[in-house]
């Protein structure tokens, strides 16, 4: 795998940063993840904007404008060959003497990589299961950034309970999953939660929404709570690297019928046409 | 500078880690600070006791014995020279393919530097200014974990507004400062906040506890109100590097008469007494 490290292309095996890289020392430092199809990198100016919005939730200059973005990251995706990546890029705020102030002279380390995806729809269309998790992490979740340890932990009690996902309640309200955004379907019509600092804004979450109004299924951004969500016809989860995915049992308990449910279906479809689109130049 | 690294020995300047090593990608490790006096490694049965309840918290086994890493400490330290100085110790999850799960056959990154310290016994009696800041932080933080963006972000909040140290509310109660614990005086009482997950068990605050309680000075572990803190006739901050911190301003406002108090000034003789007998070899 060829690797983007400050300025150069390498294979992954010579990429090292040094140990006092406060992305090593300090988790400062925020990221983005992007699903590559057909070769074609989707939704990069969404991610671009995220990437702004979370560098300045940290305070720290976007050391590349997002021209030269584009430049690296396709040249990125092109080295690596195959037509389906994911592809992830983060900025630390570089390497200085370990102290909690922000360096004075210190350059951001830019790191980029992308790995080939195969296309699992088999196991999408399976649906997974989750289990709800206090959500522990810090309040500023909009914020993407590298300092996953609390995520890392709450996906650990999802795999330690044989489930494929942590869904998150903070004070009774679900807030997102470990490494996912939440839909539910309620009597018809799709809820998630309203952005706020206690969640990550989606681009696949968005993409949800905007494919729900496009083709008149209700959706609504609005607040779900634990009760809601142990008694929802449909749970689904949305990442860029998961897609839409359907949450067949919740705690052990089957969620509705226990198999992915009819607006699962249609917006997977819908889902699937999108990108089928783009692969053809034809959508964003 | 001479650092630690996965067996070896070596100057800063080569000690690289991979870019995926789960502490630069996920934040997924965690630390210890500890000071040496005169050469002497200050409390380390206690520091190795809380690195084991950190590896615990993270579900990470501690890669080397408490015997191995003292051999281990004890060189870097005499490799460093100088008599007093300000150990550095991190583990990560060490080197994966980048996925939330914990890896199957990675080798912890075990990564140790030691800095050399001058004594600033003068500034600390001049006392530091504060400010408050909302605890943004995740429910966990009874972990000593390298992922600090919330720490570095809230003391960036408090070096914006002039002052040395943020002292964190949550639900309007004291948990810590952004690196340090914090006690306050009321009417000849010592308070600190009772250990939890909200905040550190440092060994600074652990040790004035001690020394308040030899020595006959009122001392409780007690929850501190925004109420209580405010109207303090003193503010200490305490940590392995800064030891006992007079806050002689909080939020703009003079703590008690602005000036380091009496108990500060007697804890501060009992702590440099302590230090003193350790380098002599009569402490712990």
């Amino acid at each position: 795998m060829t690797v983007y490290l400050n300025g150069s292309f390498l294979p992954v095996a010579e990429a090292k940063v040094s140990v006092l890289d406060r992305g090593f020392i300090f988790g400062d430092g925020i990221y983005e993840v992007i699903p590559v199809y057909g070769g074609r990198i989707f939704r990069l100016p969404h991610h671009l904007e995220r990437l702004d919005l979370s560098l300045e939730g940290i305070h720290l200059a976007n050391p590349m404008t997002h021209g030269k973005w584009q430049t690296v990251l396709e040249e990125l995706v092109e080295r690596n060959g195959s037509s389906d990546q994911s592809l992830y890029l983060q900025i630390t705020r570089g390497v200085a003497i370990r102290e909690h102030d922000f360096p004075h002279d210190a350059e951001p380390t830019v790191f980029a990589m992308s790995t080939p995806v195969a296309p699992r729809t088999a196991d999408i269309a399976a649906g997974i299961n989750a289990v709800t998790v206090e959500d522990i992490r810090w309040k500023w979740c909009h914020i993407k950034a590298i300092a996953l340890l609390p995520n890392i932990l709450m996906h650990r009690q999802a795999v330690e309970q044989g489930a494929d996902e942590a869904i998150m309640l903070r004070d009774h309200f679900v807030t997102e999953g470990a490494a996912s955004n939440v839909f539910i379907v309620n009597n018809g019509v799709v809820l998630t939660p309203p952005k706020s600092n206690l969640l990550l804004p989606g681009i696949t979450r968005d993409l949800v929404v905007e494919l729900c109004h496009a083709n008149a299924i209700p959706c609504k951004d609005e607040a779900i709570s634990e009760q809601q969500l142990r008694s929802a016809d449909e749970i689904w989860i949305t990442s860029s690297t998961r897609e839409i995915v359907p949450v067949v049992r919740l705690d052990g308990a089957p969620v509705g019928n226990g198999q992915p449910g009819s607006l699962w279906h249609r917006l997977h479809h819908l889902y699937q046409d999108y990108k089928q689109a783009f692969r053809k130049g034809r959508a964003d």
